[in-house]
């Protein structure tokens, strides 16, 4: 049963398990330091398919697939899958789930898709909504920048802020299984958005939401950041993650020694990714590989995980708009104590 | 208590209540035969802002406001939005709640939205992950023109099989208060997809999926057609309902006397919107105002309400992809017995 916390935070109290997980991503990211933790390293962008579009889909199926075989069980198992991607419309996500024959919920959480729909799978399982429940999402270099940037071809200069989209996708299968990571609490997240207009700096957009989350979350619980091994932002890269400790350490709380960013982690600086990795495919790929086996092995015991969206569209920022920041968080644990 | 009933439905044994609700319309849908229902018709389409975009944000606001007040609560009393749009990156949604300070769940349903929404917040109460949830969506006829189809200036020609994107919204307020209509089982559905092809026949893209959902209710739960009032679907429209019906009637279920769809209902025929109206705002805003009011007052006491979405985007049609439709479905009553 779930228990509220607080203003924010939603305990879990059986501690549903991420059964299987698995993470799907492209050449870049294979070469970049966590190329040996992701199950899959395509050849290159395009898995296959004809358009970039379809391999984000594909990239899913690959992602989903793969979760429900370390799992040990097959689709039909799974009761609902939440699902979504920064593509107009999720079509990474429906193309991607059309052939399951599973129930689909749709999300829209811009890069904080992976802890949104974690998030809302692990409440079906802890609440006997569902037996088995899926989270899904994906994000694609090729289709994201000739959707929100320019046609690839044009060969644009790249802001030193500007964050490289991540041609990958996680799948986690959610069971009320004995296999860890464990999702002990989540913390549903607000808009912020302290005016930033700049489509190329989106970590400085994002990070006032990850630290108005996170403080909320050890507020509610009355946790302190020693408490955990590591706590995770999903992409603010380079630049939003010094902003991210600023906030935070104004409110007097201090994340330096525990926080890492998955945009940080999945590329070399010398891969010329800028500010870092960005978009739903991130932290989604370095949850369902580097930070999962970590907890699953043991050698973590405690991690927070706070994927953060920008919620912009090209249409807003076209009419003058600032970019609103979200982000939601996931408690993970090796065990069930 | 939530429980699951077969395969793909489930009971909320605590019958949460729509506290509040309230439809937002603009003067085309306000001269239609349900402009007495909706709680405030636009003099015009813009709402006071300067593009459509702005205007559909404004929609979601004054309807969670108006639903806000007629639930007698203030916003921090909610502890939880569900909300989402047509538009790319849904914007409708992210601009509007950004000023409300509540934790924000987006989705992406198409035009199920509001099914989809209503479904998660009434599962959030009554799972006592919110005291309250709120479930809101939109559309706007201008807006979704120029995304989907041409630019308004244009003025395309439409096909016979179109429909009109309805301007408009709705919101509810799920609370586990005492006043109907009461939301008794929510069933998610699965994507459909038949192979249509024509962005502009969305009825018949997504009549398979209607036809899914309710069948999988209904037997799910033993209920036949006569159990209830009315059995809404959201914008099948003309041609769509034709379908739906033949579907049903192949499979040995008769709907005839029961059905309605929200995208016949909202225009007259004389209002030149071919094949009726469409849209997240079109059930959204028949929901939130002509079949909630039956329901409190008692008039009807059983109501079935599928919403449908149609999940392409115009790059996947443009790569000559099939429609995938969907239709989550809620049963409301009027009262808890």
């Amino acid at each position: 049963m779930a228990k509220r916390l607080g203003k924010q935070t939603i305990m879990l109290e059986s501690c549903p398990s991420m059964e299987g997980y698995a993470a799907v991503v492209s050449d870049k990211e294979g070469e970049g330091p966590l190329g040996r933790e992701f199950d899959e390293v395509g050849a290159d962008a395009y898995f296959g398919e004809k358009t970039w579009e379809k391999a984000e889909s594909r990239i899913q199926i690959k992602a989903l697939n793969r979760a429900l075989d370390k799992a040990g069980v097959p689709p039909s198992a799974v009761d609902v899958v939440f699902a979504g991607d920064l593509l107009n419309q999720c079509i990474g996500s429906a193309y991607a789930m059309r052939g399951t024959d599973i129930p689909f919920v749709g999300l829209y959480g811009a890069c904080s898709t992976m802890a949104e729909a974690l998030a809302l799978a692990a409440i079906f399982v802890d609440g006997g909504l569902a037996g088995r429940a899926a989270a899904v999402t994906s994000s694609h270099f090729c289709s994201a920048e000739r959707q929100f940037r320019f046609p690839l071809e044009y060969g644009g200069v790249r802001a030193p802020t500007s964050q490289w989209t991540v041609t990958g996708g996680g799948a986690a299968i959610v069971s009320a299984g004995e296999r860890g990571p464990f999702i002990r609490e989540v913390c549903l997240g607000r808009i912020n958005d302290l005016g930033v207009r700049d489509m190329n700096n989106m970590g400085a957009a994002m990070a006032p939401a990850a630290a108005d989350t996170i403080e909320r979350y050890l507020s509610d619980t009355g946790a302190a950041p020693e408490d955990f091994d590591m706590i995770f932002t999903g992409d603010l890269g380079f630049v939003g993650s010094e902003i991210l400790l600023e906030l935070l350490e104004r409110g007097g709380v201090e994340l330096k020694k525990r926080h890492m960013d998955c945009g940080k982690l999945i590329y070399r600086r010398e891969q010329k990714v800028e500010a870092g990795g960005s978009g739903c495919g991130c932290s989604a790929s370095v949850l369902c590989s580097y930070i999962a086996n970590r907890l699953r092995s043991g050698e973590w015991k405690n991690v927070l995980f706070a994927a953060t969206g920008a919620l912009m569209s090209t249409t807003s920022s076209q009419q003058g708009e600032s970019i609103p920041g979200i982000a939601h968080l996931v408690r993970l644990s090796a065990g069930k104590d």
